[in-house]
């Protein structure tokens, strides 16, 4: 079988961001960690890390991290069956959008993470970056719009969030007065998370407009809502956020009825065994209240 | 004088993160951008981007960036006085730590926002990336805890926000049943914002406990306060989010007095002229109600 000293290493390495941080979690010196490293990059004959300018899994080293956590999931099935084996709670590194995160996500997998004590290592990416992370065997999971599993997984449905166009009410009259006609886009600024936002553009492409918008960016869900609310753009807001702050009058819709539903997909390695199996089953069943749901 | 149209698609293709991108923002062919970036280079002669793996500029390109960054400044300025000279928006990249977005930020920038007009590309980072980004010309300013200013920039202080180690009461009571003793540090989950967090570890070297302790990691500020609201660990959340929480008695403060102070301070370049002064001067006021002040 494989040394998973080593491995351990390449994973804690990559884990905690750095060698000497390596350490500390391992309770190894920062040299140790180094020649296991070095050592499994003798043994395999090519490097698993590139040091430079970020620290990184070579494309073997992927696969390497990728097997490492199949084989941790697994042990974690072992461990109950045999519970004096491992007293080591399970990590489990999870890529999720940032809206999730800030709403309905905690509220879904809370009691699963207190019941079991499974610790989570939370990594906000969109869908591509998600997959892709997911694809090189930095997360075992992934929470994000993309239905298609990557090779070796799953994807499983579970609601939907429903994204409106909102903003405060004196910014909609100031520049929206008549309504969300197409003149007012070019100059009424925006809000949009990211370069890869699509909400932003998918709205403005079901009112027909194509042309350029001034924008602020902010790659921030709560900081999206607080721009909002400042007064600084409309943007496309969750329901989960929306609600409260329209009912309180903070915020209106700029354009009611025009929602846009986003899918939400659960991405999880086939052979995570029971545990990741449990784990789907809970999120599955806790969407219902939490998500809206295929009805 | 250098040739700003190109400046212009190198500053493009950074903040847009792509080529391609870069062509939609300026109105142009992603080939014609990709000559525009190629005839400065050959003017150089050496590489402003570095293609692979990310996009980024190399050092000199750093120094195009940061250059064409404080030209934007004074001829926002410039534009003051000859208002017909400009009709474009201005932009303004900030790095900022994801807990004044969360909280403050918006309350503080939103009204010079929407009477200057300006538009916000904010990026979080913590302290150490931020200041980094700055001298590397890729932000015109930076929030963080770090006093010390890169050079050509200056840095002022414009207050603290306090974070207590809160939790819910039912989880204080199962992990803390004698409170925050040393023993119990060792197993009851914490929750981390992420490896650099170096808060954590303040608040328990203050307790005297220096150990491994079990921890979740989530790089989002509000989805730190769910975990928190969902019973699954104890963190150092600031007053802002806190206060309302403790007063609802949705959390609980595992150690009431112990709250540690982070500073914040608003780094800028020095020569960023009117505009960037007149900034600076806002948040300088605005932190007055904001934030919790240098009494």
């Amino acid at each position: 079988m494989l040394d998973y000293k080593l491995l351990e290493a390449l994973v804690t390495v990559i884990e905690a961001g750095g060698f000497e941080r390596a350490g500390v979690a391992l309770g190894l010196s920062q040299s140790a960690v180094s020649q296991r490293i070095k050592l499994l990059e003798a043994r395999l004959g090519q490097p698993v890390l590139i040091r430079s300018p970020t620290l990184q899994a070579t494309p073997t080293g992927q696969r390497l991290l990728n097997h490492a956590q199949q084989v941790q999931l697994l042990e974690r099935d072992l461990g109950r069956t045999l519970p004096g084996l491992n007293a080591d709670r399970t990590r489990l590194r999870i890529a999720l959008n940032a809206d999730s995160l800030a709403t309905w996500w905690a509220d879904a997998i809370g009691e699963f993470c207190r019941e079991e004590g499974l610790l989570l290592d939370l990594v906000i990416e969109d869908q591509d970056i998600g997959l892709r992370r997911m694809r090189e065997g930095d997360v075992a999971a992934c929470l994000c719009s993309g239905d298609q599993p990557v090779a070796g997984a799953r994807s499983t449905l579970l609601g939907h969030m429903t994204y409106r166009a909102l903003a405060r009410p004196d910014y909609l009259a100031h520049h929206f007065p008549e309504g969300p006609q197409q003149a007012a886009f070019r100059d009424a600024p925006a809000i949009v998370f990211g370069p890869d936002d699509q909400l932003q553009h998918r709205f403005l492409a079901q009112r027909g407009y194509h042309g350029r918008f001034p924008y602020h960016l902010c790659p921030s869900s709560e900081g999206f809502v607080r721009l909002a609310q400042a007064g600084m753009g409309y943007g496309m807001i969750p329901d989960h956020q929306g609600h409260p702050l329209v009912a309180s009058g903070d915020l209106a819709d700029l354009a009611p009825g025009e929602g846009i539903a986003v899918n939400l997909y659960w991405h999880y390695w086939r052979h995570g065994g029971d545990f990741m199996e449990r784990l789907t089953s809970t999120l599955i069943r806790k969407a219902q209240r939490c998500l809206q749901v295929p009805g």
